[in-house]
């Protein structure tokens, strides 16, 4: 064990693009990694014997890491300290946040990645990635039982990626960086209610549901090329597409409808629900980083509460080309 | 030739409850009559010469039935008028109508249907209503060119059938009576331009959009079997799952989606879309009477500008059990 830490890391957000749902059923996904996720910085403290602090005052987080401990964060935070081998007092860690806890936009993988970098040999070179996402996992499964480890890829990986269950991640090419604006409606999503209600939808009209799902997927497949030779006009009409054909899974909310009929009056291309739905966040595409900026003003002046709200204020991130 | 017309003669409206654009796929559909469709009366006129008169006040018509006109209406009435061997002169025909004209509701089909009723053999039984059907059918192709005989089926029969293309109708069996609310959204629908538009998104993206159709056609099958069941819930929800599908293939309006939630707001158990979309109507489904009637309440509240003119006015309308 050394007793040091780096002084900064940082880790991406993650936000499903398209295939949420699907997903589940066999079928890929594509989400990308948010730049504006998650920065720490650790300093000692005097007393080197003191207990780890960490404080993320954008997530209302201001922790002891005690062993006794049986929050959540503390104890996946120790989990990940101790797979890496690191201190687990004598420091203070503070984090910059650039994203709501809790939307479905991967913060728990955010700080568990970011944290394996602040600890991983931190005096010998940048970690491996895939050491940072094995350490990143042993939190993760402190807040989700059993992750499928795409958020812990994309937080510490970026970009976009492609996954399908039992095959992993694979780094999709983009041609041309995509403008989005992302959009947390302040209603919990309830990510085992929705999927169970899937389930049960299809369940009672398999010969209904069934091909919705295969639809879903194969509108990735057909997306993940446009992504991949810049055909802006087919991904945002696959985007939209998606959002009708996850509405009729029953996974969208009236505050997310209206937020995606914002978006596109104020000059989105394409918006749509990410993630599990019945809450959480949608997304609007834009062409240009200036539609993004009028979608952005168009949403402040007619959902001026959401906006007034550090955790539903809309906010736009660009995910670049490669 | 006879002189005579009968005092008087009525037909149903159309709309379409669930598979409309699959059916241009071979998926079978669903429409149901109006009763509130059209009732026409006949009186002679002192003239027995002077032209035959038309005055539908609801509909904006005030035509003289001269074979000179190139008026749709006109020649098609003097089509079917000349196909059961009427007279053309000497009858002023008034017309009382529950139903807009021009809004996928069959307003003309029920014309020709209940102008049929009136001419063929007046001073006998009660016209067979394949005859009946047969003679709309030429005042449809004047409307229409190829029209599909649903409308004129429809019209004449009432009551709730099935169809698919190249099979004709077969009535389906109700058994419960529903309860409809049918909302024109008073912007033009635009049939040939969305039937054309699904098919070049078919066009483009075939494993999307195939899935999609064969989905809305195993929704019919479903719903067709509930309706005979009297699953209410079932039939409720597979059509708020048929509005998102037509979203999806792109037919849908931000009139008529603004339509459809503010239904749902106010108590319907489901809203959709009923014929090509792009405007034209959408229709809101209750479980009783007296939510029809919140429902009908909370439009009137709400989107006062379309309840005050008769062209765009909600109604309520019941389906009967059978």
């Amino acid at each position: 064990m050394t007793l040091a830490l780096r002084d900064q890391a940082s880790a991406c957000g993650k936000i499903i693009l398209l295939g949420e749902h699907s997903v589940v059923y066999g079928h890929p996904a594509l989400a990308a990694g948010l730049r504006r996720g998650l920065i720490l910085r650790a300093r000692p403290l005097a007393d080197r014997h003191a207990p780890m602090e960490l404080a993320i005052p954008g997530w209302n987080l201001d922790l002891r890491l005690l062993a006794s401990s049986d929050h959540p964060v503390v104890r996946a935070c120790l989990e990940v300290l101790a797979h890496c081998d690191a201190p687990v007092t004598g420091w203070r860690i503070e984090g910059d946040v650039g994203l709501p806890s809790g939307a479905g936009l991967g913060s728990s993988a955010a700080l568990s990645v970011a944290l394996a970098r602040l600890a991983i040999d931190p005096e010998g070179p940048e970690p491996d990635t895939d050491a940072v996402v094995e350490a990143s996992m042993v939190g993760e499964r402190i807040f989700h039982g059993t992750p499928s480890g795409l958020d812990s890829e994309v937080a510490a990986r970026g970009g976009v990626n492609a996954f399908a269950r039992g095959q992993g991640c694979e780094p999709v090419r983009l041609a041309a960086p995509l403008h989005l604006v992302v959009m947390p409606s302040g209603v919990p999503r309830q990510t085992g209610t929705l999927v169970a209600g899937v389930r049960a939808r299809r369940d009672r009209y398999p010969r209904v549901i069934d091909p919705v799902l295969d639809a879903c997927g194969a509108l990735v497949v057909r997306a993940r090329a446009a992504i991949e030779s810049g055909d802006f006009g087919t991904v945002a009409e696959l985007a939209n597409v998606a959002q009708e054909l996850l509405s009729a899974l029953g996974v969208s909310h009236p505050v997310l409808d209206d937020l995606c009929a914002l978006a596109l009056r104020h000059g989105a291309a394409a918006a749509k629900l990410t993630g599990a739905g019945g809450g959480g966040c949608a997304f609007a595409l834009c062409e240009t980083p200036a539609d993004a900026a009028k979608v952005l003003a168009g949403l402040a002046r007619e959902r001026p509460e959401l906006a007034a709200d550090p955790r539903t204020a809309p906010f736009a991130v660009e995910i670049d080309a490669t």
